[in-house]
């Protein structure tokens, strides 16, 4: 191989590594990013972190991956029930359930948060934690997206995919910090993300330690909620499991704001965005009105204190993988 | 330098990679060890397990350090109820504080369970996490064991900080799971274990999200139990907080037996092991009939299922590196 030639390869090389972030457009959000990076990364420079200082927290549903036009976990509820009616006949007659089978949206909503807690019980509680996780991973590779008629996990935003690998490949560590399971996410999450379970902080409810008919140990799903990893719950749920402040924080909604705040009350070099949900054409257009993710509080916060907000319509040249 | 010389370097490097753990004595238990980690990473073996499934966890007290005469996070609760008492003129006339400040051990037995929750409340709680983590890195930096008269963090088992870095160099997550309080651990277990704050699993209180008085945001510790992380709570918390299952676990008190049982009924090679504290010279002997650390329903499982029992006396060496 020639001099010319490996030099050529030398700078193909270099302008690879000078262009981080290929879905993101050119832009103050993009440069702020990469900017935050280089800062904490640069050896000798004033705002250096180090490798195991170097903890990024995202939220899941509205940050990483889609979460319209409801929740996928509670898509994933919804399809649950509908396997399982069979075996439920009493469930022709009682709400929620009937409203789920008989398509009746209407009625699912009348039967409130009652209903919603019904659903979850029928749906993740009664069984082993493996048990759990197989339903997931069954249903995650074979449940489509009502919209985009693609896998759900197909959903997740390429730019946000770049992101993760970015800082990682600068030495932090990533996590996932969501109000959604912890034991709804875990089974993909490492597929999907590149997270491993131990780096998914969620909601979650009480699990048993039992005895199995077998004599083998198992895991009960009690019908008891044990944490709810939301709003004030995030910083908490980040002190118990990760026991570290992030220096770098990413969320969508009003229910990342003490997340963000949380991030950006240390001493020392910080990030805190948000993606805002700006483009109805290629993904959704929603905020402080929305039911669900909404953003109201946070995005003030967020323009009165400067931090990064993402116009997803404005800075993401590419949403999802499949787009052509 | 000549060949011979770089040959003799050559068989150096061999002979220090074939001898890990150079403080186990040669025997079956440190073989049992060797063999089951050379076995879980020879690729292309039939008990190859990958890296990512390499998850090892450790009890903390009595297993990674020593745990006598009293466990050390009481030791920790007893130094700072003394620490406190000027604040705290009431104590001098009830107990259990009565009998901690003047030594009268009795009265502080006397107290009970009840007595032991007052102590915790008094010094784990009521303050941020910060705070707490502040009080713990100055005393583990200044207290001293009152039999050996050194550091707390020098009483940690050599054999066991070797275990840990050869299962690290072998491709191993290493986690602790253990009784004592998460936020008691994580500020030195990095520093004296290697082991980053997010790989450990303890019990804990509940802490709540609040606007500081310099609008800053904090965490309370409140005066309220919130896991117990201990006998059945131990695969509750492998699950809660790593989301998958060891393939190699060590305890030493029958607090340890679930998990090494949870870590057992899986498919596939799995390591279970005990420390079996023998050796009242070096360390202390202790095991069925002890306060703490009783090792008794464990003990007669690992007898029968053949877990590997370390005999301190016997299988180690060296317990502390301070040894002559």
């Amino acid at each position: 191989m020639s001099a010319a030639v490996l030099g050529g390869m030398a700078s193909q090389g270099a302008v690879a590594q000078a262009e981080p972030l290929p879905s993101w457009n050119a832009g103050p959000v993009k440069q702020s990013i990469v900017d935050f990076v280089d800062r904490v990364t640069k050896e000798g420079g004033a705002d250096f972190v180090p490798p195991d200082r170097r903890i990024a927290t995202f939220d899941n549903d509205g940050t990483l991956w889609a979460e319209q036009p409801i929740y996928f976990q509670v898509a994933f509820a919804i399809d649950q029930v509908k396997a399982l009616a069979p075996g439920h006949p009493e469930w022709k007659d009682k709400q929620p359930f009937k409203g789920i089978i008989e398509g009746d949206i209407k009625a699912v909503m009348a039967s409130g948060e009652k209903g919603v807690l019904e659903i979850m019980a029928a749906t993740h509680t009664g069984m082993t934690t493996e048990e759990f996780t197989k339903t997931v991973t069954d249903w995650i590779a074979t449940a489509r997206h009502p919209r985009f008629d693609k896998a759900y996990t197909d959903l997740v935003y390429k730019p946000m995919l770049e992101l993760l690998g970015f800082l990682r490949s600068k030495g932090f560590k990533t996590f996932i910090v969501s109000g959604g399971g912890i034991e709804f996410m875990r089974p993909w999450t490492e597929k999907t993300y590149g997270i491993p379970p131990e780096q998914v902080v969620g909601s979650s409810g009480v699990v048993k330690f039992e005895m199995g008919p077998d004599g083998k140990p198992v895991l009960m799903k009690e019908a008891k909620v044990e944490f709810i990893d939301d709003g004030p719950g995030k910083p908490v749920g980040i002190n118990r499991f990760i026991g570290r402040r992030p220096i770098f924080a990413f969320g969508n909604s009003d229910g990342d704001q003490q997340m963000l705040e949380w991030t950006a009350a240390e001493e020392g070099p910080r990030f805190m965005g948000l993606v805002h949900h700006t483009d109805a054409e290629r993904e959704w257009a929603y905020d402080r009105q929305s039911h669900i993710g909404k953003l109201d509080k946070a995005l003030d916060e967020a323009q009165s204190k400067g931090w990064t907000v993402v116009d997803m319509k404005r800075d993401w040249g590419r949403v999802f993988a499949f787009e052509p």
